[in-house]
C-alpha cells in the first residue's frame, strides 16, 4: 500500500510534508481534507489525528501527524533515495540537521507565521491586520534572519554545507512571506536571498508552490 | 574530553536536557551561565549559541544548542546505555517518539509556558500576573491534556507503552506547574496524573527537581 497525505496544498504544514515528498520522489496521493466543512473535527479524521490537523500521513496501516515528524519519518524510511535530508552517516551532521529544525521550530516559525497570518489570511476573513502584531514579529523575524545571514556566511544552507530538512522546513511560510510587503526582511540580507533563491529554485519546492495560491486575486 | 552542559538549573530548557543526561547516566559537567550578569550575550557565548540561550552542549570540539536538539544528540550517542528514549530499533516506535515529541513542542509548551511565566516569574518581576493571558492558555492548555488523557487511557506512555524523550521533554514545565493554583488541571485526570507521578518519580528526574526552586520563597 502506498503513502497518503491528508492535507491540502495551500495549507503551510501539509506543503512542509509534501515539499519532502517531492524531494525523495516517492509515489503518494494526496486525500484532501475540508477544513470549511469541518471535516477535520470528524471522529474518522480525529483517530488519525486526535488535534484535528492537517497534515496527516499514512503509509499503510500507520498513521503520523505533526509535519515535522512526518518528515522526518519519510526522510529516514527513503533515506537511500534522493538528497539525504537527515545525513544518516555523519553523526555530527546528523545532530546539527537537528539543532537547525529546532531554530525553524522554536525561532522562526513563531516570528514569521503571525505575520504571514495579518498580512495574508486576516484580509481574507474581512479583518484588518493587526499593525501592532506585525511590528512586533517582524523585530524578531529579523534577528532570526540575523543569525541565518551570519550562518549562510560561512556554510551554504543552515546546517551545513548540504542540503537537509533544516532548510526546507522554512520553505513554506518563506514562500508565503515574500508576497507580504515585508519582503525586503530577506532581500537585504544577501546571503539569506541567495539561499532563500537556491531552495525555492528546487524542482520539488516549484511543483509545491504551483499550489500555494493563498492570498492570491483570482 | 566529557560533555560540558552549559545552563542553570532552574531554567526550564536546561533541565530537559540534565534530565536526559542523568537517564542515560553519563559522566558530564554543569557550567553555569551568568544569565542576570549578561553573560550569555558575550561574543565568547555567542560563539557557541548565536541565539544567546541556555542550554548548549559541548562533545569535546562539538558544539550544540536547543534542548530537543541535545537530548536527542545525547539520546542517540548512548543509544546503548540506559533506557532508550528513541527506540532506534523499530522504525515505527522512533516515529511515534517523534510525533509526540512534536506534540510537546507545538501544543503544551506554547500553552503552558504564558501560564507559568505569569504565575511564578510575573510575581519576582514585581508585575500583576496577567490573568487573561492565562485564562486563554488555560483553555488551550486543557484541550492538550484532554488529548493526552486520551493517549494514557490506551498506552502507559506518550508514544507507546515505553519511556522516551516524548515524556521526558515535558517534565521541566509540569514540575513548575504543579507549584501553581492550575495544578488541578493535571490531578483532575486520572492518567495524566498517573503518568505525572510516575515519570517524575524516576531517579533521573529527582535529582534535576532537587534544583528547580524558581518560584519558591526562601
Ligand atoms: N504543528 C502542526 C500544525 C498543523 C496545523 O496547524 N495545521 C493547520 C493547517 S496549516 C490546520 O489543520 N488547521 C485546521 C484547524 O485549525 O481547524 C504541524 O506542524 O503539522
Ligand atoms: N528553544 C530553546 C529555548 C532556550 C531558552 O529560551 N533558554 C532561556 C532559559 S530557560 C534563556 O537562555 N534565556 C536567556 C535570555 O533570554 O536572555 C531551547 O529549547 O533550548
Amino acid at each position: 500500500m502506498g503513502l497518503k497525505l491528508y492535507g491540502i496544498p495551500v495549507s503551510t504544514n501539509t506543503t512542509r510534508a509534501l515539499v519532502c515528498l517531492h524531494e525523495k520522489g516517492v509515489d503518494f496521493e494526496l486525500v484532501p481534507v475540508n477544513l470549511f466543512g469541518g471535516e477535520n473535527r470528524q471522529p474518522s479524521f480525529l483517530a488519525k489525528n486526535p488535534f484535528g490537523l492537517i497534515p496527516v500521513l499514512e503509509d499503510g496501516d500507520f498513521t503520523i501527524f505533526e509535519s515535522r515528524a512526518i518528515t522526518s519519518y519519510v526522510a529516514e524510511k527513503f533515506k537511500e533515495t534522493g538528497p539525504d535530508l537527515i545525513r544518516h552517516q555523519n553523526p555530527k551532521e546528523a545532530a546539527l540537521v537537528k539543532v537547525w529544525i529546532e531554530v525553524e521550530s522554536q525561532n522562526f516559525q513563531p516570528a514569521i507565521s503571525p505575520i504571514v497570518y495579518q498580512s495574508l489570511v486576516a484580509p481574507l476573513l474581512g479583518n484588518t491586520p493587526d499593525q501592532a502584531v506585525i511590528d512586533t514579529n517582524l523585530e524578531k523575524l529579523g534577528k532570526v534572519l540575523d543569525v541565518y545571514e551570519s550562518k549562510l556566511s560561512s556554510t551554504k544552507y543552515l546546517a551545513g554545507d548540504f542540503f537537509s530538512l533544516a532548510d526546507l522546513h522554512n520553505f513554506p511560510y518563506i514562500f508565503y512571506f515574500m508576497k507580504t510587503p515585508w519582503a525586503s526582511l530577506v532581500n537585504d540580507r544577501p546571503h539569506v536571498k541567495a539561499w532563500w533563491e537556491d531552495i525555492s529554485s528546487r524542482s520539488a519546492f516549484k511543483k509545491v508552490a504551483e499550489g500555494m495560491t493563498f492570498g492570491e486575486k483570482k
